[in-house]
């Protein structure tokens, strides 16, 4: 399994405030393009997403953004699915390794992993392959930090840094696994 | 004062091990060039460094890298230089407001500030104007953080990313002070 993370992140380095609000994210300028959202869709098979991540999306009001992409709901608590969800859209639980693998199970081979919590299980499991971080150009002092610790240092590759006019800064890398 | 913060970064935001340490900025292949550093010391007329960062570069046992630049050494504590630091290191101290006080009553203008809790304290007080990232593709899991806190939310504006060609990434940009 091919594991990426794409995320927005502040200068100082939170995908969330404290209370877990991404306002920040929302500049008065939005980017010219989506920063590369659609090309991510398009490249993984399945978008894995925190609840907390699910709930926003639906809370949020606006049309379901993940089209027909298989998504998997890492909670334990059923979820209520509008129409038309109910053919892409699943719960999943158990640690990153069991995710990894039952998704593995479900034929699936590059996921996009979604939601602070459960971005900060899977590095903390080094089973992250790729980052993409869009840094908004914003200091917001204290909040949700998307790495909460790791085995030990995980060195990564650059593979692409990308700026948008409005000043979003796009850096993607990839886990460099072989040995040195 | 127009205070600049320059300093190399890991993905997870640190700026150092817990215990301090700086070895993950090494990387196997060094940058191809000073990553801009020339460039910045001759911008500045003065750099401000904690008394860590200061021992630091006394106890590395390289040559002195600031040349004729005076520096402040932000300490209460009294130091023993070398000949011929005498001449342009001297001590200074208080909060970073007091700092920037005493570096214009001497007629600087522009200050290159180093040092992680120096430059926290500086964030601290919304007194950085210009702050350069070198992000090294390592994730460490844990260390010091660069910015510990702001009397709110910092714009900035993005000025300009660098990449080199061993994958370090250099973002520059400028806080955006003037209401939008």
């Amino acid at each position: 399994m091919h594991v990426i993370v794409y995320v927005g992140i502040s200068i100082d380095g939170f995908i969330a405030r404290p209370g877990g609000g991404v306002d920040f994210l929302d500049t008065d300028q939005p980017p010219a393009d989506d920063m590369g959202f659609a090309a991510l869709l398009e490249r993984v098979d399945v978008l894995v997403m925190g609840r907390n991540t699910f709930d926003f999306v639906i809370d949020s009001g606006f049309d379901w953004p993940y089209g027909e992409l298989p998504v998997r709901v890492a909670t334990t608590r059923a979820l209520t699915l509008a129409p038309g969800l109910e053919q892409t859209v699943a719960t999943i639980s158990g640690t990153p390794s069991a995710l990894i693998a039952a998704l593995e199970d479900e034929g699936f081979a590059t996921a996009y992993v979604d939601g602070g919590a459960l971005a900060q299980a899977f590095f903390a499991g080094d089973l992250v392959d790729e980052l993409a971080l869009t840094i908004v150009p914003v200091v917001i002092g204290d909040g949700l930090r998307l790495i909460g610790g790791t085995p030990g240092d995980l060195g990564f590759e650059h593979r692409s840094t990308a700026t948008d006019p409005n000043g979003f800064v796009q850096i993607w890398w990839e886990r460099r696994r072989t040995p040195e």
